[in-house]
């Protein structure tokens, strides 16, 4: 596997990573995933724009140029002979003697990123499933920041009950999925949890949002209790690689019929036809 | 600079960490600082089972023997002619394609360890400054992670302020330091934030504890307010760097005369007569 790393593009085994790079000490760095659909970057200026701002909320500087990151990827695509897949970007503040605070003078970012294959999940349109688990995660994450564990933890569990998906709850609030944003139809209203410090605000959740108005439906940004997803008529999450995943199962028991629901069939298939354009 | 990097010391430039070793890709990763003084590692052993508690509080197996790595270790002390200094161990999961869920099967952990002189910090005699800042961390940091944003954040604040530390508080309870424990004295009596899961269990906080009992003076591990903070008629911090560092001011704001007060003496004077025993 190629990657691009700070300028020029190299083979994986070429990339050294210092000791002393503050993502690998720290966690001090940020990231996106970008779709690749057909050979091409999927909604790309909204994460380098989303990209721009966790860098500014954490004072990396200067940014990487979006342009050039951009024409990378599409190098790197193109010698991977990439169709449907992923592209990884990711920002440290660079390489410092280990202190906590900022070192000064800053050091000079690290910018790795590099492309996959990723197929569509099958749960998209068989359902997914979803465990119910407490959002543990800093009160930080609407900063795209590879501080991860959080969310490592509650995947983990996900995977080790055959789910697809942890969902988090703080307190009685839903907050967001450890990897994807929840929404939950109820009464022929569409309810997430607005964008807060509390999540992270997806570029696909944006995206539905919009297709949700443009399509007529009532969309509520408010944040709902664990009680109201239990009540739910019918449940999603979104993401970038998971699109809008049906979720009809949340820790073994249905949701409403267990079946995929017209509000989330509408919404999923008005998705994929976006991106079918 | 040398460093141990799995199993071998070589130059700091010959280590290559992988972008996929997921302490570069998720933070998912542990660490230990053990003090150096006299070229001897200082409580190592607990050091030593704190490190084997993070790695299986986050199932990251096999862990390393504590043994190899104290060996290793000295070697460097010798190598690199450190007198008084500290020790940075770390280990991360090891390497594999990026998911969120622990890969399986599990890679191999990746360790790394340098050691660097370090002074005794000013603020132990002189006495140090705070600033008060919201705990925002995650709520499992009694595991010794490097997802630390959260401190770094803490830190830079209270180094644009002048201040040599920033204590924590989330809601009206005082937590800990960005990077210490903290410790206040409260008419004759000694309070600390027990070790839950919202602090990290510092090791100088066990010793002073220990010290503080065989000294006869009553201890009491309790939540206390930021308000009993500000009433406080001392107040200290501990850690492996900091050892026992009074805090004569907070906020710029002068903790009761704004001088070190007995008890922090007592402790801070016990602590030193340990290190050099």
């Amino acid at each position: 596997m190629r990657v691009y790393w700070n300028g020029s593009i190299k083979p994986l085994e070429d990339v050294r990573i210092s000791p002393l790079d503050r993502g690998y000490l720290f966690g001090d760095g940020v990231y996106e995933v970008i779709r690749i659909y057909g050979g091409r970057l999927f909604a790309a200026e909204r994460h380098w724009a989303r990209l721009a701002r966790s860098l500014r909320e954490l004072s990396i500087a200067p940014e990487p140029e979006a342009e050039g990151l951009e024409q990378a990827i599409m190098t790197l695509i193109h010698e991977e002979g990439i169709h449907d897949g992923i592209a990884y970007v990711q920002v440290t503040r660079g390489e410092a003697p280990r202190t906590h605070a900022f070192p000064n003078p800053a050091p000079w970012p690290n910018v790795l990123a590099y492309v996959q294959p990723y197929p569509r999940p099958e749960a998209i349109m068989r359902g997914g499933r979803a465990v119910l688990v407490p959002d543990i995660r800093w009160h930080r994450v609407d900063i795209k920041t590879v501080n991860l564990l959080g969310n490592v933890l509650a995947k983990q569990r996900a995977q080790e009950a055959g789910a697809d998906e942890a969902i988090l709850h703080r307190g009685e609030i839903v907050t967001e999925g450890s990897a994807s944003n929840v929404f939950i139809v109820r009464g022929g209203i569409v309810f997430t949890h607005p964008a807060t410090t509390a999540i992270l605000n997806g570029i696909t959740r944006q995206l539905v949002l919009e297709l949700l108005q443009a399509q007529g439906v009532p969309v509520v940004e408010r944040p709902f209790t664990v009680e109201a997803l239990w009540a739910a008529d019918e449940v999603w999450i979104t993401s970038t690689t998971a699109e809008v995943t049906p979720i009809v199962e949340i820790d073994r028991v249905p949701i409403a019929s267990g079946r995929i629901g017209p509000v989330t069939s509408l919404v999923r298939d008005a998705f994929m036809a976006a991106v079918a354009r």
